[in-house]
C-alpha cells in the first residue's frame, strides 16, 4: 500500500478527533432512555461515512435502532467485503470507579499505552474499532488504491444481542450479500505479538425473578415463616454449579464439542502467565471448572455466570424488610455443539425445577447465539494473516475468544461467508468496564492494517476464482 | 376517666390533622440525605410536648439524631411513667407500589377499617402511636385527672437499631428515672380481640461484601476463568441454612431458651387461620423450621433473612458483566438466652470459613439487641390488662412478637423497670411497607386505654408500697 504510513502520519490529529465527536454521544443501547442518543449517534456516522466517498449510504430502519448501510461497488466481477461494527455502547455504571467522565473522550498516557489511549466508554469497544474500518476506506479512495467493493453494516443493538439483526438481514440478503465479512470488534495478545480471533463463543443469557410473598414483609413479624425470595434465589443459584464448579444444568455438557490433545497443546502454547493475570486482578486465587487451565476456562469451555442480582432494601443503613421478590441475570457462555436454544431450554427446566413450593419462579430469555469457528485455511484467514505479518512485521497468532458475537453464526447462515475476527483491542483495555480505553498505537495499526487485508483477499480471491 | 369518649369526639379532627403534620415530614433515619427532615420533625415534637402542658421540653443532643425529653411531674411520691416513641420512620421505597404518595397523609376506608385509616410512612410506626401518647396526656392534663408523674424520651433513630441511645441513657439515667415504661410500638391480635406484646426478638444486623476480581471484568473474556462474587455470595448465603431450615451457624442454638411443652400449647391457643395467612400473603406454602409451626417460627424461635442483595448489572437489558463486587445485608432474630454480640461473632466466624480463597470477604456488623419478656406479674402488665379490659370490653391475651425494639432489654438493665408494650397496630397494617396505615378506630382506642393505664398502674403502685 503506497503512502499509508504517510497518510495517517498527516490526517491522525484529525481522526482522533472526529472519533472524539463520535464517543461524546452515550449511544447506550441497553436503556431505552438513550434512544435519542442512538438515533444521533447513527446519523453521525451516515455523515462520516458519506464523507469518505461511499455511496447509497442510508440509516435504514429496523424493529429496534437503525442499521447503517453504505457502499463502493466499483467492479462487480471483483470480490465485496462486508464491514460490520456496531455504534452503540455499553452502559457505563458504576461512573463513580471512572477517572475521567465516560463520554468526555480524553487521551492518557499508560504503562501499556507509554504513546498514549483515548479513554471514553467505546472507545475500544466498539466506536474506536469500527471507525478505523472508515478511515481505512477514507484513504483507499483518496489514494485510488481500493482493490474491491465494499459495504457496510452498522448496527446499534450489538450490546444488548441484537435482537433485530436477524430478521433484518433474512429481510436484506441480496443487499448485503458479499464474499468475507470483516469485524473489528475482539482483541489481540498484544502489541508486539499479534493475533487473530478464530472463535468466539455462544451465549444464552436470561433474566429470572423470585416471588415470594405478594408484599414487602416486616422480617421480624413474618420472618422464619414465609419464604424470603433472596434466601431462596441464593439456594437457587448455589445449585446451578456442582462442587468441582461445573455447571449443574442436566445436559448442558451433552453437545459441547470436546477439545482433541492435540488442540489443547496448542492452546497452551499461547503465552499467558497465571501470576501476572491474577495479580493484575488482585486474586488469590483462579477459580473454575476443574481440570481445564485458565485460557481454557475463558475460550473454549462453556461457562454460567450471574451478571447481576437485586432483590430488598439495597440503601444507606439497615432496613429489616422480607422482601417480595429478587431477582437475577444469569449468563452462559456456549461453545460449538451447543444450541443456545436448547440451552436456555435446559436452564429454564432445572431452574424452575430447583423453586421450593413457597414460591413463584419466573424465567425470561435475553438472548442468545452460537458459538463460531473461523476456519485457518479460508481465504480471509489467510488474507488477514498476510496482513498483520506485513504491517506488525510478525505473524500473528490464531487466538479462540472468550467473548460472544452472536450474530456472526448467523451470518454464515445466511450469507454463507466467513466472518474474519481483525481485532486490534487489548485484554487490558477495560471494555465493558470503567476507564475503557483503546490504543492510539492500536488504532492507527488498524487503519494501517484493514488496507492490506483488502489488497490480500482481492489477490487470494481472484487466484481462487482463476483456478476453479 | 371522665369523659374520655366525649373528648376525642370533640377533638378528633384536630388530632388528625395534627397527626398528619407530622408525617408529612420524611423523616427517614437510614437516609443522611434527610438530616433536615429529622431534625424539623424532632423540633415539632417538642411543640406538640409544650403545647399539652409539659415542663422541661428539650431536644437534647445525642451522637446521632436528637431525642426529645419532657416532663409533667406533680408529686414526687407518685409512680412516673417512661413514655418511649420514636419520631424517625423506615424508607419508603420500593416508592412506586404505594397507591398514594408515602408522604402525602389520607384516610381510606378498607376491609378491615371500615370507619378508615390513616395511610403514611409512620403512620402506624410509629408517629401514628408516639401521638397517642401525646394526645393521651392532654387530655388528662386538660381534665384535671392526671394521676402519677410522667417523662418522655421519644428518639430518632429507632429504625436503624438506635445506635446513640445506649450511650445517652448511660448519660441520662437520673433525668429519665422511672417507675414503668410504656411503648406503643407493637399491634395487637385484632379490633375485636385485644392483645398485649409480652415478647420481642433481638437482632444482628450486618452487612457483607464479597470482593473476586479489583474491577468489573467482560464475562466473555474472564467468565468460567476468575471467581464471580455474585456466584461466590450466593453459594455462601445457600449454606446459611440446612435442609431442614435451621440456621446452620455453627453454635446458633446453643443458647436459645427452649420453649417448655405448657408454653406451646399456650401459644397454640391464640387464633391463627394458616389458610387465611397464605392466601393474604398468595403462597402456595409457608417455610420455615422444621417442626415448629408457623407462630412460633415468626415469634419465639430465632432466624436469619437476607434483607437485601445487590451487586452487577441491576439495570434494564443486559450487560454481561462479571461485577468485582456483590452485597447483602443479613438480619437474624434472636430470642431468650442469646446474645447479639455472640451471634454476631459467630456468624462472622462462619461466613468466612464458607468463602473460597479466590474471593476476599468483609462482614461489618450493623446493630443489634437482645430480645425481652415482659413478666405477666408485674404491675405493669397487671395495669394494662385492666385498661385493654375497660375500653375493649374484652380481656386481652398475652403474646409474644417477632419483631424487635433492642432497646427494651436495655432498659431493663439501665433502668430496673418493666416496658409495657401496648401497641394497637395491627399485622395487616403493612408497616415497614408500602401502604403503610393505622386504623382511626386504633388511634382512638390508643388514646382512651393509655390513660386508664395511668390510672390502674398509679393504684397498684401505691396499693404495692403500702403493703410492702
Amino acid at each position: 500500500m503506497k503512502n499509508i504510513q504517510q497518510y495517517i502520519q498527516d490526517h491522525k490529529l484529525r481522526f482522533v478527533n472526529e472519533l472524539f465527536d463520535l464517543l461524546k454521544t452515550p449511544s447506550i443501547s441497553a436503556d431505552p432512555m438513550y434512544k435519542p442518543q442512538i438515533l444521533k449517534t447513527a446519523n453521525s456516522i451516515v455523515q462520516l461515512l458519506k464523507d469518505v466517498g461511499c455511496k447509497n449510504v442510508q440509516s435504514m430502519s429496523t424493529q429496534g435502532n437503525p442499521v447503517i448501510y453504505a457502499d463502493k461497488i466499483i467492479d462487480p466481477n471483483l470480490p465485496t467485503i462486508l464491514v460490520y461494527g456496531h455504534y452503540d455502547v455499553q452502559p457505563a455504571d458504576p461512573v463513580d470507579l471512572w477517572d475521567t467522565p465516560p463520554f468526555e473522550p480524553i487521551v492518557k498516557k499508560t504503562e501499556i499505552h507509554p504513546e498514549g489511549a483515548i479513554f471514553a466508554r467505546g472507545a475500544c469497544d466498539d466506536k474506536g474499532q469500527m471507525f478505523m474500518h472508515i478511515k481505512a476506506l477514507e484513504f483507499l479512495i483518496a489514494t485510488n488504491q481500493l482493490p474491491c467493493n465494499v459495504k457496510f453494516m452498522i448496527e446499534g443493538e450489538e450490546e444488548i444481542g441484537s435482537p433485530s439483526l436477524a430478521n433484518f438481514i433474512k429481510k436484506h440478503t441480496e443487499l448485503f450479500k458479499n464474499d468475507v465479512i470483516l469485524i473489528s470488534d475482539t482483541g489481540m495478545i498484544s502489541n508486539k505479538q499479534p493475533s487473530i480471533t478464530t472463535g468466539l463463543r455462544g451465549l444464552s443469557y436470561v433474566e429470572v425473578e423470585v416471588t415470594g410473598p405478594n408484599r414487602d414483609l416486616h422480617s421480624g413479624f413474618f420472618g422464619g415463616a414465609v419464604a424470603n425470595p433472596i434466601n431462596i434465589l441464593s439456594q437457587m443459584i448455589a445449585k446451578l454449579h456442582n462442587k468441582n464448579n461445573q455447571v449443574a444444568i442436566p445436559g448442558f455438557y451433552e453437545d459441547v464439542y470436546e477439545l482433541s490433545k492435540d488442540e489443547r497443546i496448542e492452546i497452551a502454547k499461547a503465552p499467558f502467565d497465571q501470576k501476572e493475570y491474577n495479580k493484575a486482578l488482585n486474586i488469590n486465587k483462579e477459580h473454575g471448572e476443574l481440570g481445564y487451565s485458565t485460557i481454557e476456562r475463558s475460550s473454549v469451555r462453556p461457562t454460567l455466570d450471574v451478571n447481576g442480582i437485586w432483590g430488598g432494601y439495597i440503601g444507606e443503613g439497615a432496613k429489616t424488610v422480607l422482601p417480595s421478590k429478587a431477582f437475577a441475570k444469569i449468563s452462559m457462555r456456549l461453545v460449538a455443539g451447543q444450541d443456545p436454544n436448547t440451552i436456555t431450554q435446559l436452564f429454564t427446566d432445572y431452574f424452575l425445577s430447583l423453586a421450593p413450593t413457597s414460591v413463584h419462579v419466573k424465567v425470561k430469555p435475553h438472548h442468545g447465539g452460537k458459538a463460531y469457528r473461523t476456519p485457518l485455511n479460508s481465504l480471509g484467514y489467510k488474507a488477514a494473516h498476510k496482513a498483520y505479518s506485513e504491517t506488525f512485521d510478525k505473524q500473528p497468532i490464531p487466538q479462540p475468544s472468550g467473548g460472544s458475537i452472536p450474530i456472526v453464526s448467523l451470518f454464515k447462515d445466511v450469507f454463507n461467508s466467513h466472518t474474519i475476527l481483525m481485532g486490534f483491542g487489548l485484554n487490558s483495555d477495560a471494555i465493558h468496564s470503567p476507564n475503557e480505553h483503546f490504543g492510539l498505537f492500536n488504532f492507527y495499526k488498524g487503519i494501517e492494517t484493514i488496507p492490506y487485508f483488502y489488497k490480500h483477499f482481492t489477490d487470494l480471491y481472484l487466484e481462487n476464482e482463476k483456478n476453479t
